[in-house]
């Protein structure tokens, strides 16, 4: 996670590392990164990053802005990240989080062994469109995923009033 | 393409390359192959595969079902085309093609440069589903599209009272 503090009225950018385990709270800080002990409560198979993000803030309050980055998605840059976060220090968004541009076309799903015919959910089947002519659908990619303190303080969520940034 | 008639009671399978180019007739006709030589009407860059597929069937009139399978894709087993084309003798179908299950949010695209905020397609922000607790949507893969005569030359479509087949 790398979280964002506005001091005198300048965003500063710090990385930290939330983890429960001590080999990795060691790396993380070899590297220049600050380290969140995580508590068993959110430290569960079923703990969600929302619950880890939220125990971070209850302890980190001058924290205003969180990014949640994830090491599934090593293809990261920097200027993605400055882009988002311009997004909501600057646009008045509460969330940003990147989504890839696809062209799949969907269909209904019919359960086995039933005789009902399935229905296309974003396609005409007598007008397929081609890529070229279609501007397909956006899907978040799991990349990066900013939301203000107040957001997930108080509405116990990453994703509203939200803008998705194409990566 | 391959191309299935009915002869006296029993479904026989025929493997056609549909193609204008003298070299690819050849090497198709040296692997066992019977060859279409399509038209230039239908071999333009715009041409879809169902006008190629509806010119093919003019000049064939023997052939009742058609599965237009991809180079696209080489990963397809003979039993994706057998429990797929049994849909359609035994089951009733007009059509069969196959499907991916994938896990994937869907978020409203908001023009560049806009101030709206997105929305969810397919998920509840405040209630994410784990993928294991999730069905997910299904994706036309491009591996396989099976059509029978009527639906073609009569619909004008490959793609109606159609089963997915995930594979």
């Amino acid at each position: 996670m790398s979280k964002c503090e506005k001091v005198q009225g300048v965003w500063i950018l710090f990385v930290w590392v939330s983890t429960d385990h001590d080999e990795i709270a060691k790396v993380a800080k070899s590297w220049g990164a600050k380290v969140h002990r995580r508590s068993q409560k959110v430290s569960r198979d079923c703990s969600t990053s929302l619950e880890t993000i939220q125990e971070f803030l209850e302890d980190n309050p001058e924290v205003m802005v969180v990014c949640n980055i994830q090491a599934t998605s090593p293809c990261l840059h920097p200027f993605h990240l400055q882009e988002a976060l311009k997004k909501i220090t600057e646009d008045g968004f509460d969330s940003v989080f990147s989504v890839v541009r696809r062209h799949q076309f969907r269909w209904k799903e019919v359960k086995e062994g039933s005789s009902k015919s399935t229905q296309p959910e974003n396609l005409d089947p007598w007008n397929r469109p081609r890529r070229q002519d279609w501007d397909g659908d956006l899907y978040e990619n799991g990349s990066f995923y900013f939301a203000t303190r107040d957001l997930i303080m108080n509405e116990g969520c990453l994703q509203v009033n939200s803008q998705p940034l194409t990566s």
